[in-house]
């Protein structure tokens, strides 16, 4: 963790900004080229926040760089935060993810601290006609742990997409085919428990992350489609970005965006057939 | 909302980003003053990461100025960023926000995707000396929504505190008196709860937010010190810094930074008071 600045870090011109600064520049380049190379099979970004957190300012300037690039080319940008808080915080943050100004369109947010805590971002999205993503259960293998203990006779998970549905049952909110700007993280790892979640929120967009590198398969992912098969968006980070690495060879100079590309289309192709 | 440029915004020169920038230049100095107003009768200060954040690369900026100018007075600096995910992303988060270079002592989390999201931030704890605070029971009226369910016999909010307990009992994060560098959040709203809490995490620091504007009084402060009185920070936000509001007069300059330390003089003769 050590080579970057973070946050609090010492000023421009210190070697670790510097050197901060170098790596948000080079992640840019990557990015712009990735998303050359697969903005027409692909409908949306889904940046992880963290990431450019990390590298301090130099990196919160890439990633508005990125998304405004990618928002340029059509897609929709969904800003991987997981944010949560309470009134007037909860407000700010919604205003830096999804105000007038900002380049994303839609946020994930984290439902721990209940109606009140999402009643900003629910304002915001009103407003500036925006969307978010409610963690509901999440892809890694502690989930369970809080997510799937039995509350009056359910999980967890399903009483917290019993709120996700109340969020989202706003006609301010509700688009023309009857889905909910109001979404739901629902991990692609876990079939089961997204057929349960799909049951208790059927016009719903899911966000399903954890296809490809957390070994989630295209079969597991429609699990949570709707019984149209259609209604989610379905997330893969290091199968595609990193695909260059299953390359046959290490690929030099935007080599990595092709591989990048043919493993996109794979997973479009692997989609399509599991929503047949 | 409109008035921030938030995370993504027009560039430089833009007159949303040069206001931006004009408004994170009068928090700064205000935080400074406020800051030398205070700093020999306080011991911590908790920014909220949110209200910077939707200030863009200003903000962010002003954040860590601020962060580094408490650090330098000898404040302990908690991060209030409610952070939380899983693998590299929290790994990520931790380096943003507990790595070396960071001005941070403590950060906030967000328990609900369980252990292997918050593992990342107890190894940046480990290795930079840091601390976490886990949101275990805040502070707003919707709290109850979600962490009051009753799980196998007890609240929602009692497992959570169970597992910072598990998390934070490792001998390399718990210092010479006793206490784990892996603190909790007890909202100064709700003392009842947090006698229960106290009763499973006897040797924890609790972090307590709520008092002043939000309602909670010193004597439901206390309910969550320890058996000895102690091992809790209290935190108040706006009873403090918009002080200057329940002056007698609208006070021009740095007289706000008087009203604050008056309050806050206030605050910490109640909180011993509460103690006895």
């Amino acid at each position: 963790m050590t080579e970057f600045v973070g946050i609090g870090a010492r000023r421009p011109g210190s070697e670790r900004y510097e050197l901060s600064a170098r790596l948000a520049e080079l992640i840019g380049e990557f990015n712009r080229n990735l998303i050359d190379f697969v903005a027409d099979i692909i409908p949306a970004v889904k940046p992880q926040v963290a990431f450019y957190e990390q590298l301090g300012q130099p990196g919160i300037d890439c990633l508005e760089q990125t998304m405004r690039l990618a928002r340029e080319k059509g897609l929709l940008v969904i800003a991987d935060a997981k944010r949560g808080d309470i009134g007037s915080t909860a407000q700010a943050y919604a205003a830096a993810w999804l105000g007038g100004e900002s380049a994303a369109d839609a946020l994930t947010v984290n439902p721990y601290l209940g109606t009140d805590g999402m009643e900003p971002f629910l304002a915001a999205c009103r407003k500036f006609n925006k969307g978010l993503f409610v963690l509901v259960r999440t892809s890694n293998p502690s989930a369970a742990e809080l997510q799937d203990l039995e509350v009056e006779g359910e999980p967890l998970y399903a009483r917290v997409a019993r709120l996700v549905a109340k969020w989202g049952n706003d006609p301010d909110l509700i688009g023309a085919c009857g889905f909910s700007s109001i979404g739901a993280v629902v991990g692609a790892t876990w079939p089961t428990e997204a057929r349960l979640i799909r049951a208790v929120l059927p016009r719903t967009f899911f966000l399903i992350p954890g296809y490809g590198a957390q070994g989630g398969a295209a079969a597991d992912c429609a699990a949570g489609f709707t019984s149209e098969n259609y209604g989610a968006l379905v997330n893969a980070s290091r199968s595609l970005i990193a695909a260059w690495r299953n390359a046959s060879r290490y690929a030099a100079g935007a080599d990595y965006a092709a591989a990048t590309r043919t493993a996109a289309l794979r997973m479009r192709d692997e989609l399509r057939a599991a929503a047949l």
